[in-house]
Parts: C-alpha cells; sequence; structure tokens
C-alpha cells in the first residue's frame, strides 16, 4: 500500500525558497582580500545566485555539467554553492591545499568545465591551468581591474551584472548530483565523491538538529572550515535554512583575524580543524582581553583528533566548551558528535572532557560499527577494529573509479579506513587510521592515541607517532616532538611520564625532537613521508649492534636506550 | 550525472536503530488507568514492539495490512506506532471522540484487519463494534482479567508475552504508508489520509528543529495531543530520534492530573489544543503553588486559534511563554510555528504578544501562499484569502475518495480551508476556517478574529462568532457568549468595547449570552450547530419589524438594538 503524501523532490531549491521567503534580511558576512568586511543580505545572495545561474546558463552550462571552485570562504563561494546545484548542474569545490599535479588531475578526472577561482589564488592556480583538458571557461572572483587575468577570463562581477535571473524551480531528480568533492587521499589517486540533492539535503536538515549544531535563526555561524574541501561541514546550507547569519573568514585564517572576526561580528558558533583552534587559543593566551567572545556559545573541532588538553585548556583557561565532530568527505561530513548526554552533564569534568575527546554519538539516519575478521564487535570500547558507517549522506562508490569496491562492504557499508572503539553510550573513541596504527608483535599500538597523550605533557608544543619496521615486532613506534618554546625534552623523561598510563610495549622505542613536523596539505601530520624519512631507524639499531632484538620480550625492547637526535 | 550516495530509504525502521543504539536507556512514562505511573526505557519498548509485530505477524497481518488503534496516549500506543510500520503494515489511529457511525465508516473504509483497544474505551467501542466488516482481531490493552471483553478478544500483554521478537529490518520502500488517519471534517465523510514512512521521517527530522519543537536528549516531552489524532504532532517518533524522555497522561486529562504529572516528571516541553490550557490556566490561578513547573521551557498550543489573551495570561501570571502551532492532520501535522525571530525578541511584549498569537512561520520544506480568484496574494497581511501549502509531509489525495480533487490544485498544492493572511516576516495570520468566514455585503469578516476579541474582554470565559443568514447582507456575525462565573454581560457593553478595534460593519448584530458553546468530538466549536440553531435569527428580526433592512448603509445595521436572550 502506497503512502498519498506530495511527491516533493529533496533538492537544494527547497533551501532557496524556503531561506528567501523568511530570512532574506538576514546577513552573510565575508572578509576580502583587502581586509575590509562585506555584507550581504541572503535576499541579495540568492538573487545574485540566480543571476549567476543565469550567465553559467549563457555560458553554455547545462544539467551534470561540472563547475569547479578554486576559492575561500566568502559570500561567492556560497552563491556558488546554491547557483550551480539548483540549475542542475554540478558544484565541485577544488581543494585549493593540495599540489598541482594532484589538482590538474582531479579537473580532468571530474571533467570540469568552468572553474571559479579567486583572484589571489590565480598565482596557484596558474601551476596548474594549463594542464586542464576539459576546462572552456575561467572566471575570476574579485577580479575587476586586476592585470595579471588569464587570458580569455571573465569577471565574476560583471557576469552577475549582465546574468539574467534564471529560475530555480526546474524539476530536478533529488538522486542527481548536486556537489563533488576529491578525497585527499594519502595512497593512490584521489577520488571523487558526488554528492546528491537528497544526500545534502538530508545532511543540512540533521546538522541542525539541536544534538549537533543546533542551528537556530538567533545564531552567527562562521564555518572556519574550507568551502573547497566536505562541504563546510554543511554550514552554508544549514545556516541558510535556519536562517542564521554567517560569517566568511576569506584568506586570513591567522588566530587574530579569525579572533577579531568573532569579536566584531558576534559570533556564536564556530567550527574548523585542531590547528586552527590550537592557534586561536595561543593567541587567546596572549591577548584574552583584546577580544570579545562573549557572543560565543558553541565551538566545534572537527577534521582531525583534538586532544583532550586543547578542549581543557579553552575551558579552564577561557570558560569556551569545545564539543568534537568527526566525519569525512565521503560522509558529506558530518557523521558524529560529542555533545554530551544529559547522565554525562552530571558526570565530573575529568570525565566530561573525556568524552568532549572522543569523536562522539552517530547523529540520526547515521548507522555506525566497528567490524574486524571476527565480525561486528560490541560497543565495550574494547579493542580496536575499523569503523564502517552507513547513511544517506555516505558515499556508495567513487566517481569513474574501477577500484571503489575495495571501501565498500558486500552489505552495503562504507569502510571508513579509520580505527576505532565504540563504547556502551554509542560513542566513538577514534584510535588511528587504518593505515598509521602500529602493528607491534601480532597486537596494534594507537599512534593517535600516543600522540595526544604527548601533546599533553608539559613542554611539548606538538607530537606525532609513527610506525617504523622493526625486524623482530614488525612495526615499533617512533615519536617525533617539536618543544614549546624553551622547553627542553628528552626520551626518558617522555618515556617515564607515558609509562604510567600505557604498557611498556606501547612506549615509543625512540623520540625524535624536531622543530616541525611534516604536514599535508590539509594540515595533517604526514605521517607517510615521517615513516618514509625514518624507515630504517630501527634495522639501523639492529644493524648498529641488534639492542632491540636480542631479547625475548616485548618489555626488553622498551629497556633499550632511547636516542634523541635534534634536527635543524 | 547521477549522485553516487548510498540508497538507504527513509522509513521508520532508522528511528528505532538509532534510539535503540544511542537512548535505550531514557524513558517513557505513562499515567494508566489506575492514575499508576509505568515508567519503561526505549530499549525495553522496542524489544516489546519487536514481539508485538512477531504476535500480529503470527495472526496474520502483513504488509500494507491496517491495524486500528482505538486508545489513549499511553507506552501501548507509542509500541504500536512503531511496531506496525516496522513490519511494513498500517498504523490506522482511530479518533476516539468521533461517533459510533463515523468509527465505523472510517474503520470499514480504510479496511482494518485488527484493532487494538484500551480496555477502558471498550463501552465506546462496543457502539460501532458490531458494524465492522473487515476487523478480523480485537486485541485489549490493560485487559489482564477483566470480565467484560469483547468474544474472542486477544490480550496486549498475553501476546507480547508469546510474540517472537519480529526483525524490523526488512527492506520497505520509503514511499510505502505507515500510517493512516481520517480528518474529522463537518462536511461530508470523513476522508483518509495515508501518511508513508518517508513523510513521517521527514516530518520527524524537521519538527525536531531548534525552530520548532527544537527536541534534543535532555528534554522530557509531554505530548497531550492525542496521538489517536494527527500523529501527537509526530512527538512518539521525534522524541525517540532525539532521546527525549516521553510522558503520556493516559486517560487523565484534567487540568490538576496534568499539572501533577508535569511536575512529578519534570517535564521540559508540552503540547496541547487551546482548550486543555485554559484549564490548565484556570487551575494554576487557583493553585500555582500546588505543582512544581520549574523543569518547563517551552509549551506549544495548536489545533485551534490561540487567544492572545490566553498566552498573555501564562506569560504574565505564571511565567511560561508559548508558541502557537498551526497543521492539519493532511499536514502530518506541523506545517508552522510561532517561534519569534531573534528580530521580534527586541520588541515590546505587546508585539510579541501578537506574533506568538499568529500561526507562526512555515518549517523548513513546508511551503506556504495565499491565494484567492485574483491569483497568490502578496505577503503583506493584507485582505483574507485561502491558505495553500506543499511539502513532502502534506497529503495529495485521500484514501479512495473520489471527491479527493477539489482540495488540490492543478499546480499541486493543498487547499486547506484556512483563510488566512501572511505578512511580510512571513507569519500567518490564520483569520477563519473557508466555511466559517462571514460574507457580508461582500465583503469577509473574520469569526476568529471577532471571537478571540471577545474571548479577551473582562468577564468573558469563551465567545463563539459565526455568520448567520440575513436577507439584506447575505451574512451579519452573531456571537455566543459564556460569561466568566459571576460576570453579568450585555450586548451593548461587548459591541462598544469592540467598537474602538474594528470597523462597525464587523459588529455582531446579536449577542447571545449561553451557558456552554456546542463543541466537536476534538473540542472545537461546533459552528454548524450554531448556524443551524440560530438560522432564522436575523430573519426573524426582519419579520419582526424589519428592523434591519430598513437602511441602506452597513452602518445601519449595526445601529439596531441588539437583543440579549439567556439560555437556560
Amino acid at each position: 500500500m502506497q503512502g498519498l503524501m506530495m511527491d516533493v523532490p529533496l533538492t537544494i531549491p527547497l533551501i532557496v525558497r524556503h531561506a528567501e521567503a523568511l530570512h532574506g534580511a538576514k546577513l552573510v558576512s565575508s572578509r576580502r582580500p583587502d581586509r575590509s568586511i562585506r555584507r550581504i543580505t541572503y535576499g541579495e545572495l540568492f538573487a545574485r545566485a540566480r543571476r549567476l545561474a543565469g550567465a553559467l546558463h549563457d555560458l553554455g552550462v547545462r544539467g551534470g555539467d561540472r563547475v569547479a571552485t578554486f576559492s575561500w570562504n566568502h559570500h561567492q563561494h556560497v552563491e556558488t554553492y546554491f547557483a550551480v546545484p539548483c540549475m542542475g548542474a554540478v558544484v565541485h569545490t577544488l581543494n585549493i591545499r593540495l599540489s598541482a599535479e594532484e589538482l590538474a588531475y582531479i579537473a580532468n578526472h571530474a571533467g570540469d568545465s568552468v572553474v571559479i577561482v579567486d583572484r589571489i589564488l590565480l598565482p596557484a592556480f596558474e601551476r596548474f591551468r594549463e594542464r586542464l583538458t576539459s576546462v572552456r571557461e575561467v572566471i575570476v572572483v574579485d577580479g575587476e581591474g586586476a592585470s595579471d587575468l588569464p587570458p580569455g577570463s571573465l569577471d565574476y562581477e560583471t557576469l552577475i551584472a549582465g546574468g539574467t535571473s534564471h529560475p530555480f524551480d526546474e524539476r530536478i531528480d533529488e538522486r542527481d548530483a548536486a556537489a563533488m568533492c576529491y578525497t585527499s587521499g594519502t595512497t593512490g589517486r584521489p577520488k571523487g565523491v558526488v554528492y546528491s540533492h537528497r544526500s545534502q539535503l538530508l545532511h543540512t536538515l540533521v546538522v541542525a538538529q539541536p544534538a549537533c549544531l543546533g542551528l537556530a535563526e538567533r545564531d552567527v555561524v562562521m564555518p572556519i572550515v574550507p568551502m573547497f574541501h566536505a562541504n563546510a561541514w554543511g554550514v552554508p546550507y544549514a545556516a541558510a535554512l535556519a536562517g542564521a547569519n554567517q560569517v566568511h573568514p576569506g584568506p586570513y585564517l591567522d588566530p587574530g583575524s579569525l579572533l577579531e572576526l568573532m569579536s566584531s561580528e558576534r559570533v556564536s558558533t564556530a567550527m574548523g580543524v585542531p590547528t586552527i583552534w590550537l592557534g586561536i587559543l595561543q593567541e587567546l593566551d596572549r591577548n584574552a582581553a583584546s577580544y570579545d567572545l562573549s557572543a560565543l556559545e558553541h565551538v566545534m573541532i572537527g577534521g582531525a583528533a583534538v586532544p583532550e588538553s586543547l578542549i581543557r585548556a579553552f575551558a579552564e583557561r577561557h570558560g569556551i566548551a569545545i564539543t568534537q565532530g568527526w566525519g569525512m568527505t565521503e560522509t558529506s561530513p558530518v557523521g558524529s558528535i560529542s555533545t554530551l548526554t544529559s547522565e554525562l552533564a552530571e558526570e565530573d569534568p575529568a570525565t566530561q572532557y573525556a568524552y568532549r575527546a572522543r569523536a562522539g554519538r552517530p547523529l540520526p539516519l547515521f548507522e555506525i560499527r566497528v567490524r574486524d575478521e571476527s565480525g561486528v564487535r560490541p560497543w565495550d570500547d574494547s579493542g580496536m577494529a575499523e569503523l564502517e558507517v552507513r547513511s544517506p549522506w555516505v558515499a556508495s562508490s567513487y566517481y569513474e573509479a574501477s577500484d571503489s569496491g575495495e571501501r565498500f562492504t558486500d552489505d552495503g557499508w562504507f569502510k571508513t579506513g579509520d580505527i576505532a572503539s565504540i563504547d556502551a553510550r554509542g560513542y566513538i573513541a577514534i584510535r588511528d587510521r587504518a593505515k598509521d596504527v602500529i602493528k607491534s608483535g601480532g597486537e596494534w599500538i594507537s599512534s593517535v592515541v600516543l600522540e595526544n597523550a604527548i601533546m599533553g605533557l608539559p613542554g611539548v608544543a606538538e607530537a606525532a607517532v609513527v610506525g617504523i619496521p622493526h625486524p623482530r615486532w614488525d612495526e615499533r613506534p617512533l615519536a617525533l616532538v617539536v618543544p614549546r618554546d624553551g622547553s627542553l625534552i628528552t626520551t626518558e623523561e617522555i618515556r617515564a611520564q607515558l609509562a604510567s598510563r600505557f604498557p611498556k610495549w606501547w612506549l615509543p622505542d625512540a623520540v625524535e625532537v624536531v622543530s616541525a613536523i611534516p604536514k599535508t596539505s590539509v594540515g595533517k601530520f604526514q605521517k607517510r613521508e615521517i615513516r618514509e624519512r625514518y624507515r630504517d631507524r630501527y634495522s639501523e639499531l639492529t644493524v648498529d649492534g641488534g639492542r632491540s632484538t636480542d631479547s625475548n620480550s616485548l618489555t626488553s625492547v622498551n629497556s633499550q636506550p632511547s636516542t634523541v637526535t635534534r634536527q635543524a
């Protein structure tokens, strides 16, 4: 028996119609390249988006065509987020932090026909422009009067001024593609995730729930997470639907600029990756009196594991509660959030910090499980196994990738590549990336747990832990540590402090004190490069006297003299 | 180009899986017929629902079959809300307030195969049981040991105890029917609305948004709105998905019982129709100190127009903010809610009360317009025209009704039958029902606006206004007024007080002081009956001296001597 309800497709034009009707006077503010703030209303923004769509249509863009962006967060990027899907085309966000090689590959693989580029990103764009095979038009944002524009490129504002308003009322199928984003995988070629209108709309509805971002009309939300990667956590859509003001930092992601913007725009909700918030913490520690964060209610951090010490420092030193979110490009991206339950809200601060530092509980309609060779594991926080997820906003395959299959299970779940455990309350703890977990003597050691523990030690600014090949134990941990300004750290101190919290066989055999840890284009530790650089570290030791293999127990591995190497 | 996202159907089992995994220890509390409170966890509730589904399957219930309920609000009713749709069948809520004739017609028209009946509602059920043509099984809730059970009936608890757990993991199509409810139309036969899994799930997601009920895990929600009509505003599903505790009042809807339950269960969110809250207000006015409403954050009223005086009285005398919701059986039911925008939150109390007394702004994905013969009207709050709506949770037709068509426009909107205006901010004001609006001399007068104004006057407990046939002006308003205990009211006083707020031609020609106003089975004014009773009121006047027709202007109509008739 069929339901007898209206067949209204779940498409992004529904967001536009709602926001235009109810929230036309609310604001989207952006910091421009000249540091000034531009404020436009949603009403103006949607009118501009309709004209942008008209101009793109005049340029020959049709349903299914890919229109790429190469942009910071600003209102023009928001306009593109609406204009392109609402005309039936696909907005493809190019990650400005990737290498020229990756970008050329990605734009060509996606078959982008138009690229919209920020004027200030033209130098980066020029590094791969000549290699683009399908791009017919280049549109430059904030390019008026510039002398260095690519030949034949078009000016964004001129197009909007001349565009005829495109209706957003076509009947789009909800399973049509709305957006694309490539994963910056560290192994193999980048892979394209293709979001549908349906997945984007459902993600929008769930992200706005009280248990997630809790976005309401009175909010002022600042996504420091980039719109060029993983939909900026869905904020541009969720804020529009809720009628919350949006604040976009443009290219200025230094802590001072961000804090100044949060103060002046009275931001209530902000989200970003841990490194951003680490910088903000340091600036606040130095200059708290310079900023007014009295409107700030809600800070969310995601994109990488959040050290508990960071959460604690914000709460104790600045009265700011931090919630952790977890997600991936393949999950639209938000899958879980560490909002405390009413039960945990009654617990002591230490318990609360520990829970806030977990990856959180799954959102409604987002299903999780951890599974290893023996099957699906119980939610008892024991062991480590791969996290698998299922949801209407999780990818079912990659775009034109023959090796898509290995990431998807036969029963329809996505293998995240994250090693995790889930506790009885449903809180996920990400223990590691599958490729980073350290396999030592048949057991697993979490590199992330170790590095977070080290980052919580006094005198440590940053730390990364990787597994290095070891002739006897398969792999053994090695830690890179960046000392806090002026601090002196020894391997013995670090091992001694870790010894009270971990089994001896977890302790890194070697601790390298370095001035910086190599990072990927999106700010994550470049563990592949670290492993490469130190690949012979333990085999050398073996050759150099066999100190780490002359014993029968793992314990004795850790009794070897540790070495400290200070690098330039 | 297709999106490449998982094809996870939007079905009610998604709610069960989420709530079972995350909120298994949260509570559903119900007041039983013996007045005791029974508390069970969501974990127990879903386990029972699976066994109920198993038992129904053993009884031959299959996909698409209709299983009816004839019940108050309690955990067994919630169990049915989950068990029936999650096994692919259709839960059909019979409105216990309808007449035996209507109920027999509705159950037969729907083709119900099983009815689940509360023991204490058996007398009402017996009045139409013999007329049921398709019902094979009768299951009695709370019927253990009763001697008056229908022959061959089954005991609910015995079934659950013996039921084998039914898996809720079948692949249900999201457009399959999940539930049914008939409108208690005052004209024509009742008509069946068939909700799909998709519509129920989308309604659930949107109702939980911060701008609507804002349900979170920490909430304790009490739907005083009945589960036997219009899904209890979707609360059973939305609360489960959010993990909020539910509190159900069972058969005890008197103000004292409700207030006692709100106090003891620390209810944070409650919703009901205006008459319920009028009773609660009167009890609070008398005995505020007897109750502890310190947990109550959120009161929503809907189902009929909410007089501003009620909102004002709750706020000023008891510090309780009331929000109005609007919806219909055909709209799942929630369509709009009068949450104040951040702009209005800065306004003076009078403005805020006026806005809270409107029907509110449409929810996300719920589109509204007012349209008359001249077309769609602007949002300028002028005039009155029919409200039309469109949403994935609005009916597209009625179940097996040949005259379905007249309520749906050619371009796919539902004609609500409500006469409304919409202001520039998007707030709907329901002026009247299309059938109740008073057509006087080619202009429309809102019966609802008049009766709300009269109910705000001192000395008035309740008032209804209807249009009565008039030989010259087509119709003229007539008011029925129930005085507050001990008050004396005259027509002249009422007309004098209305005269400062309305044009003279709006003023009721006659005011009848009565001891009670006839109401429908769901507590709304029985205006058809009132019109019937007074149908000759103005024609009599004409015959009786022609006083109301011996003039040329509408003004003079109102100069006629008004009459007061005191009824027994």
